[in-house]
C-alpha cells in the first residue's frame, strides 16, 4: 500500500500550467451569427471612427454655443433656422452666429455648429424663426467623431466571452467574421468493475456511471468539447487501451474512479507505461477529492479524478476549470455572489474544503446556508446552488461572515 | 402626429403575461446526455431510496456503539473483527456486542451495528483483534436509508435551469430521458430604408443592421431559438409580409426600427391589419428604449423595439426576458451582483433609467463604475459588464451606495 504526499490545489494548478505551458489552443473563423458565447481569440481592432462624424445626441437645434449665453424664458435668444439635417444625410448647411439649423439625435453636426440646443428649450416661432430659452455650453449634446472608437482602437479584447453587446457592438463595425478559440477536446474515461451504464439494470454491488455524465456537463460548461467516453473494468490492458484511444482522439482525458489507494488500482500504472513524463502528482489536499492524479501522457494532460462523484465534481471545479480558464486567456467577469453565512461550518485540518451552500436573496442582500448532508451524495448536491471554499489555514466559517459564493 | 401614452416596465411586462397567459411551451425528451443548460418540464421523482441501504460515511468498523462508551487511547475497548465488508457487496455479516466488522466508505452497514468507527480511531492487533480508541454515538458515520431522498420525493423540480450536479443526480437514479421544455421560437425583423447588411459596403446615409446581431444573440441567451431574420424596407406591404411570414414561422417576432414618433412609422398599421388585438401598448417609461410596442397578432406576440441598438437591447433585457423566464417556470437563482457603486449618477425624471456599468472585484468586494458614454453606442455599451436599474421613484444612485447588477 502507498500513501500519497499530498499538494495544494494551487500547486496541483501550476504543476499543469507548468507543464503545459506550452499547449495552445486552436482558433477558428466563424460567422458572427455563430460567435455568441464563444472567446475572441484575437483582439478586435477596428478599422472606423465610431461615431465617424460629429453627431447630436439629441433631437434639438444646431447652433453657435456663444449665441446662447444669456438666454432666458423670459429673455431668449433669436436665431433664424436655415434648414434642416436630415438623419443619415451628409449635410451641407454651415451654421454661423445667429443661425441655426434642426438636427434631429444622432444626426451630422454642420459646420459651424459647436453645440445643440435641446428642442424642449427652445420655441419655433415660425419655420425661419428660433428662440432659445437656455444657454448650452460649447460641445454640449454633441459626440465628436471617434469619441467612441478610433481607428485602430482595441474594441474587444482577446479571451472575452462575446456577449450580445459585443455581437452588436462588432456588426456596428461591419465585421462578420471573427477568429474564435476551438474548443479543446476532452475524452472521459469511468473505471470500475462495479460500474455500469446507467441503462442498465441496477443489481446489488453495482454502481451506475454518473461521473461520465456529470463530467460531461462540467465540460460543456466550461467550453470543452466531448468527443467520448466509456465504462472500462479495472483491467490494465483495457484500461491502457482505452487511454490510449482517449489520447488519440482528445487534448484531454479525464479518468473517474480508480485513483484511490487500493489493490485494483491500475491507473497510475497504466499511464506511466505510456511513454511521456507519467504521473506528475498524487493526491491533493481538497476536501471532497483528495485522491487525485495528475499525469502527462504522449505530451498530453491526463486527470485521475476520484470516482466518488461529488469529489469528481469539486476536483474538477478545483483544477481542471482554472487551466482551461488559462487556455482560453479568459478575460470575463466570472458571475460570484457575496452571501452571508447564516450558520457556522466547521472546516478539515489541512485542506481546502469546498462547502455547498443554497442561496437566499433578502432584501437586497444573499445569504448562504451550508447544506449538511452526512452522505455526501450528488443527489444532495444538485439541491446545492452553489459552493464556498474555504482555505487550507482557516478553522471554517463563522454565522455573519461575508463569502464569495461561486455557483453551481 | 401621435404622443405616446407610456407605461411602465411592469405595466409592460404584466400586459403581455396577461394577454398570453394560455401560451404554454411545449416539452420534449431528450437523453440525458443533451439535458444540460436546458429547462426541466416536469418535476423530477424518484423511483428509489438514496441511499438504497444504510450505509457507513467512513473508512472503518461498525460496531455496537455501546461498547465504544468510554473508551480510550490508554483504556481501550477489545472487540472482536467478524469480517469485512466489501465494497458493493450486500454483507450476511451480524454484528453484536463485543464484535465488529470492516466496512469502507459507502459499504452497508451490517445488521446488529449502530455507529461506525473510524478507522483512524482504533488499532488493529491482528486479524481477529480490534481496540477501539474513542467513543462514538449510536448512529455517528451512518447514513440511514432514504436519508438523502425517499422513494416518489421531488428529486429536482419543474424549472430549474440542469447544471452539472443535477445531471450527476439523475444519472445516479438511473435516469436517462428527461422532459425539458422547448425552446420557443423567434423571428426577427429590422425595419427601415437606411438598413443594410453588415456585409454591404457602408455609404453615407446607411446604417448597418447591429439589431438582427445583437437580438439574435440575446434570444439565444436567454433560451429562444431563432428561426430567422430579415431586413424590410419602409413599405407598407413588404413589412406586413414579413410580419405574416414570421407568424408563421415562429412564436415570438420581434421588430426593431419603426417604432418611433415618424411619418414613416408603418408597424403599428401593418400589425393592426393583421387580425387579432393588434397593439396592445405603445411607448414604455425606460431610458434608454421609449418607443416600443406591445401587440397581438394572430394571437402571437409581437414586440416593436426602437431602432437604437442599445435602445432595442435594454427594452429586451426589461421586456422580453422576464416574459420568457415565466413561460418557462425558472427558478434558478440568476447571478447578479451586488456592486458599491464609485460615482454618482443622476437619473431621468419618470423613467426607469438603465445604466451600464463596469464592474471591479477588490479585496472580497464588488464596485460597480457607470459608464459615461455621450453616444449611447453599442460599442460603448460592449465594453460594459453589466447594468444596474434606477427606478421611476428615484433621483438616480449615490456613490458608496450598493447596488444589484446584472451581468451582459
Amino acid at each position: 500500500m502507498e500513501f500519497f504526499k499530498t499538494i495544494l490545489i494551487e500547486e496541483a494548478v501550476n504543476i499543469i500550467k507548468e507543464e503545459f505551458k506550452d499547449y495552445k489552443l486552436e482558433s477558428e473563423i466563424v460567422d458572427l451569427d455563430d460567435a455568441y458565447d464563444k472567446v475572441l481569440y484575437e483582439d478586435v481592432i477596428s478599422k472606423e471612427f465610431v461615431p465617424e462624424f460629429d453627431r447630436s445626441t439629441v433631437d434639438g437645434y444646431a447652433i453657435v454655443a456663444e449665441d446662447s449665453y444669456g438666454s432666458t424664458d423670459t429673455i431668449p435668444t433669436v436665431l433664424e433656422i436655415i434648414g434642416e439635417v436630415k438623419m443619415g444625410d451628409r449635410t451641407e448647411l454651415v451654421v454661423s452666429s445667429g443661425k441655426c439649423a434642426y438636427v434631429p439625435t444622432g444626426g451630422m453636426i454642420p459646420k459651424g455648429a459647436n453645440a445643440v440646443i435641446m428642442i424642449e428649450n427652445t420655441e419655433k416661432m415660425d419655420e425661419k424663426t428660433l428662440l432659445v430659452q437656455k444657454p448650452v455650453r460649447i460641445q454640449e449634446n454633441i459626440i465628436k467623431r471617434g469619441e467612441d472608437i478610433k481607428e485602430n482602437e482595441v474594441v474587444i479584447e482577446r479571451g472575452k466571452k462575446l456577449n450580445p453587446a459585443h455581437i452588436g457592438a462588432l456588426a456596428s463595425l461591419g465585421i462578420s467574421k471573427v477568429q474564435v478559440f476551438k474548443k479543446p477536446k476532452v475524452f472521459i474515461i469511468s473505471t470500475g468493475d462495479e460500474i455500469i451504464g446507467i441503462e442498465e439494470k441496477l443489481e446489488f454491488g453495482k454502481i451506475r456511471d454518473i461521473n461520465s455524465y456529470s463530467l460531461k456537463a462540467q465540460s460543456k460548461k466550461i467550453g470543452l468539447e466531448v468527443v467520448g467516453n466509456i465504462i472500462v473494468k479495472d483491467d490494465f490492458i483495457q484500461l491502457k487501451e482505452a487511454i490510449l484511444d482517449g489520447l488519440e482522439k482528445s487534448d484531454i482525458v479525464l479518468l473517474s474512479g480508480g485513483s484511490s489507494v487500493g489493490e485494483r488500482d491500475y491507473t497510475k500504472e497504466a499511464i506511466n507505461s505510456l511513454g511521456g513524463k507519467g504521473v506528475l502528482a498524487h493526491g491533493i489536499s481538497i476536501k471532497p477529492g483528495k485522491p487525485t492524479l495528475i499525469a502527462s501522457a504522449k505530451g498530453k494532460l491526463v486527470i485521475g479524478l476520484p470516482g466518488h462523484p461529488v469529489s469528481a465534481m469539486t476536483v474538477f471545479m478545483a483544477v481542471v476549470e482554472p487551466f482551461i480558464e488559462k487556455l482560453y486567456s479568459l478575460n470575463t467577469i466570472k458571475p460570484t455572489i457575496f452571501a452571508q453565512m447564516t450558520e457556522n461550518f466547521p472546516s478539515s485540518a489541512g485542506k481546502d474544503t469546498y462547502v455547498f451552500v443554497n442561496i437566499k436573496k433578502e432584501e437586497g442582500k444573499y445569504y448562504a446556508t451550508p447544506k449538511f448532508g452526512k452522505s455526501g451524495m450528488i443527489t444532495n448536491l444538485s439541491k446545492a446552488d452553489g459552493y464556498i471554499v474555504i482555505k487550507i489555514h482557516e478553522e471554517g466559517v463563522n454565522k455573519g461572515e461575508i463569502r464569495e459564493v461561486y455557483l453551481l
